[in-house]
């Protein structure tokens, strides 16, 4: 084990409430590689042009590259990535059940909008953990150029078809709209994640004013994400 | 521009034919591997284990990273991948659609039957290309790990219910006798791959007896394949 990994270990094993937050924010990070992989193939299948798939096939292999960094770190610290995830199956499964996109467009979005959010959501939640694992954290939820392939297919779109404009705010509301009532399903069941923002008696963490700010940040950003694709949020 | 591949390129100017030839080798590669990509996260999708999941993730997560290293390759040479590739989707196209598994079983095999005989007919014709090329084709097209994987799902399942062995076999006919029928027609619409195999005046080939002894290789291969998961072939 390396020095780091010792260090971030040693700060783990002073708190399992602690190192249980952290193991679920990583294997819910683990658990969206592993869903959006699933979505990006998808949405390569519903490409018709060949250099969309293949640019949908590198975004999705880098999601399993994202997976197996987490892996990697978890088993460094003797965590197995299958139970880390197991906690957040039934969520994301029902909200992917729930949000199935009926072409790419939809399918874009969803990555773009949804996954977006999660992104900050985790990040706002690793301001509170080791800085080796916050590290990874930022590592793994970078955009690699995702982002403007989408912006560009839906602008494209709705220059092309200014009726689709109205059709993708509205399948942007019905996402956000799941997402956080399953992410309020996650929160209730997995106070270790939670608490990692709340904090506890030993250790800091955000009051429930700075839990709004985090709220309005959250919304702010995506706002401005459907903003820049040229929709209302 | 490296050395080798500066040497590699001028072997390839002398002679136009040649060049074409080991393009579309390249091209139908590159196909095959983004085409592989997109059924290993189909096999992924119809997987009800999450570790099975995470093996086809890897899978094809491996198989993107194959294109890239074949699109550098020819980009070092100046060539499109999608123009190299251009050729060959009709073929693959037909074939996929020829034969879409309805099961894991019946996707796991396609993957271990039907690439395993497209690799050994591409490792044939890659002995008549430049080494640089040679070497990059077995690299891309070597297992790691799949074939493995599938033996193992397949003989579990023989052994759960024997009635699945008869319905495999079938399907494993039904697989290689839709790929010679795609690749006749690729064979008689691309002479430029076909003479890599066969020669030309300036170049030595394979005489008819040769590319016979080829056939029986690879039907003896694909009969190995077969066996090895407890199948007839």
């Amino acid at each position: 084990m390396s020095e780091e990994l010792v260090e971030a270990g040693e700060a783990w094993a002073d708190d399992a409430s602690y190192r249980q937050g952290a193991v679920d924010l990583l294997g819910v990070i683990a658990y969206g590689a592993l869903t959006a992989f699933e979505r990006l193939a998808e949405d390569g299948r519903m490409a018709s042009e060949l250099a969309d798939k293949v640019h949908l096939a590198t975004m999705a292999a880098q999601q399993v590259a994202h997976f197996e960094r987490v892996r990697e770190h978890l088993e460094g610290l003797e965590v197995d990535v299958m139970e880390a995830m197991e906690p957040f199956h039934a969520a994301f499964d029902a909200f992917h059940s729930y949000t199935r996109p009926k072409d790419l467009l939809e399918g874009l979005l969803k990555a773009y909008v949804g996954d977006g959010f999660a992104a900050d959501f985790y990040r706002e939640v690793a301001a509170f953990v080791d800085p080796q694992t916050r590290n990874l954290v930022h590592e793994v939820l970078a955009d690699a150029g995702h982002a403007d392939f989408v912006v560009v297919k839906v602008r494209t779109a709705i220059q092309a078809d200014a009726r689709v404009a109205g059709r993708l705010a509205l399948w942007g509301r019905r996402l956000v709209g799941e997402a956080l009532s399953q992410a309020q399903r996650v929160a209730a069941t997995r106070d270790t994640l939670t608490s990692l923002l709340t904090g506890t008696v030993d250790r800091p963490g955000m009051d429930l004013a700075a839990i709004s700010r985090m709220f309005t940040r959250l919304v702010e950003n995506h706002t401005r994400r459907m903003a820049t694709l040229g929709l209302q949020s």
